[in-house]
């Protein structure tokens, strides 16, 4: 099965969570916006859809187009020969990573607080209130609370000995906070060994390595989820 | 089975899309945070579990503690009897109703733009600027959506013929809108004429019905996601 990714072409954003899990895998797919007329195709899926993605990512996989990150990550793991067997353990994983999805939500608005139709530049001051509530208790409870779940399942990753992608997902996540907070970030992790831990792992997994070092693995930037300005950062 | 429903005891909340799902099937549960000492219960539970859930709500059944509204919805679907067969219908049944947790996080933010732990009289000057681009471009961009996607299926519903947990979810995001947004959502209505009609059938329903006018039925208030501050409806 060749699957067919789209997502926005210059950003890793909300992508990059099923990309690492791709990866991971060595599966075999197009990111089709990447791609020549890509951003196009995947405008005219968006429109043109019985069963239509409100927003990118969308992945589609033979005739079924599933969009939301860890709707597609639900989906794809089993496929991928990786996901846990009993359903009780899917269902865990599938809350771990859709509390993974409110927390890139936000980290998007620590940037975007007002509004998403805006520019940054049009909610300085309220993304700086925003960012500082963020860096003092919202990202120390989300990452504090893997923490826990990783402690709780004897670790190293959140479901115990095997890897999941909601690690894949983590290492993201510390990468991300890492370069918007570099300052904000370093206190965080002196909180957080184990969440570190897991995204030391995952880096050296040979899929992920491999990804890191080549060109489908974008840089971060500006018109990401995770935005390194210095402002906000204290 | 019995379930048992726990959730914050006088907001509908986030915890209201799981209530109507149970009462619309006629489920036995019990609501546990509303019953004497539920609070501490569910607080010790947040507390003590190995696999804790991060927020409310969360459901009890049998031994599986699950957390997070859509994929609550998605494992107790099946066990009502009212889930689509086939894999790819589930898949797209949860896109869906994970497109309306990203509306309902929205909607919570037009009143908690700058930070979930600062009061709204703290940020009612974002919470303006927020809510007009939501009335103007996020509220219609949400509902026009789910608009194109019951006219998609040929109607009445998302699925088409057979009602689903996101048609009561649509059910009660129309309420909520009325209630916090009269003006604004007036406009909007013009243009969403099957979500609103999915909201009519949704009420007739016998297990709707019954509910809303008992006691379980807590009315909308202003420690909830739907809040009516006229200075945020225009």
């Amino acid at each position: 099965m060749r699957y067919q990714l789209f997502y926005w072409p210059s950003i890793q954003g909300r992508g990059e969570f099923v990309r690492l899990a791709l990866e991971d895998a060595g599966a075999a797919y197009d990111d089709v916006a990447r791609g020549k007329g890509g951003t196009d195709k995947m405008m005219a899926m968006m429109k043109g859809e019985a069963k239509p993605p409100f927003a990118p990512p969308f992945l589609k996989s033979g005739r079924l187009v599933i969009a939301q990150v860890a709707n597609i990550l639900f989906f794809l793991w089993p496929r991928l020969g990786l996901a846990p067997k009993d359903e009780g353990a899917r269902l865990w994983l599938n809350a771990l990573q859709l509390t993974v999805t409110d927390f890139v939500k936000e980290v998007h608005d620590t940037h975007h607080p007002v509004g998403t139709g805006l520019y940054y530049e049009d909610q300085k001051p309220e993304a700086r209130r925003y960012a500082s509530g963020f860096l003092d208790e919202r990202a120390p409870k989300y990452l504090g609370y893997f923490e826990r779940v990783i402690d709780e399942s004897g670790g190293p990753y959140v479901l115990g000995r095997k890897v999941s992608y909601t690690d894949l997902s983590l290492f993201q996540l510390v990468e991300g906070m890492r370069y918007a907070f570099p300052k904000g970030m370093k206190r965080i992790e002196k909180k957080i060994p184990k969440v570190v831990a897991v995204r030391d792992r995952v880096a050296q997994r040979s899929g992920i390595k491999a990804y890191l070092v080549s060109d489908r693995r974008i840089a971060f930037n500006e018109d990401g989820i995770f935005r390194r300005y210095p402002e906000l950062d204290k």
